[in-house]
């Protein structure tokens, strides 16, 4: 039997250090980069989105009748047990059926509940779909919308994320942040957030995730730090993560620290 | 906007050549690689493929409740429409509630029932699974069911391919192949499919997809055509498809040569 290379990474709620966090974070770049360019092997496919196209939704597109329905299965099998998992579709979920699993709760409880999922969800469809996508309608609505919500899925955890770098943050320096905290100074705790030369290099890696995973691989090339044939445009990927990701997820930080102290 | 790089293939059945075919096939290696590295994310999970650990699914596993339930899902927005889709579950399945697509249909239709996907199904479990996962549970059973399915759907459609090589191939030299369909010769039809280098090719360039695309991407690296720490181990891929994938690729071909006359 072969030897697997390297173990997954354990879930940093069992382990809350910020070098943990952030591998947990760089890990799901590849993810993201993934679904993004499975999603971009259909065409925009727009009747998927269209909630007029197919009535028997109730007025829900068809994109959203499927994510509703498979967060709602993923629930009943215990999706929604992990905190790191944040639905999008909350008032439609079904009861766990299984036994809870012991996922360690490291959020403040006060502060657990932050989603940004109806951002994440206006942002996906109507910003980034139309970058990652080409025009045209080859009918694979059940796979499009089945991709469109692994992507979901993927950008929301890692927004969402956002909870473990707050609470990690506030835990080593709770003195830091207590002021701003209690002045709810949105702008000085967004500043203490910021790294510009990180949220940088971190554009750039994710850049060269889309260049080396959406490359067409053959046998013949070796150098994989060469822009070649892209199934996902790099530039978009940098700027998902410039425009949205990471504003994002910071305002994900903010929400959580606001309320870290109730 | 930026430009997108490359359109998606269209699909072999709107435009039926051997070089159609062949993309396809080699552009659902890189969802088969993706779809083993997601589902590495996580350890086994043995309680996943246990029936006797959920009672509630009746004798299911929850990898088993999971896939027929999404399968359901997925038959009611369309999934199965398109022919290029097989199912799991075929028993288990909703009535699609949407207006059918206008798929072409280029099976002949006695052999487009071909589904080896109980084959395939005992293959991921009992064979690929160990390969790829550590041992370990870390609760996370929703996440690795929805991954299982990935990656289950992902070689299914890759095998299932099959029925597209043998059509066209019957429909290129149909006089070379009647002898043998008429003969009931599996032997002859089974050597007329195989090509030992076109096999090592693909082996080789699975091996490296898994080693490009398992890579731990770093600003600093360069060359992609070393191995360095893998999410997924490359010779797994390539033992996958020589064991696996390729064999049973030929099985559906057989199978559907078999019947193309009837």
């Amino acid at each position: 039997m072969a030897e697997k290379k390297t173990a997954p990474s354990p879930s940093p709620s069992q382990d809350l250090t910020l070098g943990k966090v952030r591998d947990a974070l760089i890990r799901q770049e590849d993810s993201i980069v993934f679904a993004l360019i499975e999603r971009a092997k259909f065409p925009l496919n727009a009747p998927v989105y269209d909630p007029s196209f197919f009535p028997q939704f109730g007025g829900r597109s068809l994109a959203e009748a499927y994510a509703s329905e498979a967060e709602a299965l993923q629930a009943k099998v215990g999706r929604y047990q992990n905190p790191e998992e944040v639905p999008f579709f909350p008032d439609d979920l079904s009861v766990p059926s299984i036994i809870p699993y012991n996922f360690p709760q490291v959020f403040h409880p006060a502060s657990a509940s932050v989603n940004v999922n109806d951002a994440i969800w206006s942002m996906y469809f109507n910003e980034l779909l139309p970058l990652i996508t080409v025009k045209g309608d080859d009918g694979n609505y059940a796979s499009t919308a089945a991709a469109d919500l692994m992507c979901l899925q993927a950008l929301s955890r890692r927004i969402h994320y956002g909870k473990f770098v707050a609470e990690v943050k506030f835990r080593d320096a709770p003195q830091d942040y207590t002021k701003a905290i209690q002045a709810k100074d949105t702008d000085t705790l967004m500043k203490m957030l910021t790294f510009a030369t990180v949220e940088e290099m971190v554009k750039r890696r994710v850049k060269k995730k889309a260049m080396v995973f959406s490359r067409n691989v053959t046998l013949e090339d070796k150098n994989c730090d060469v822009e070649v044939e892209c199934k996902v445009d790099p530039s978009v990927v940098s700027r998902l993560y410039e425009q949205w990701v990471m504003p994002l997820t910071k305002d994900v930080e903010v929400q959580y620290l606001l309320r870290r102290l109730d």
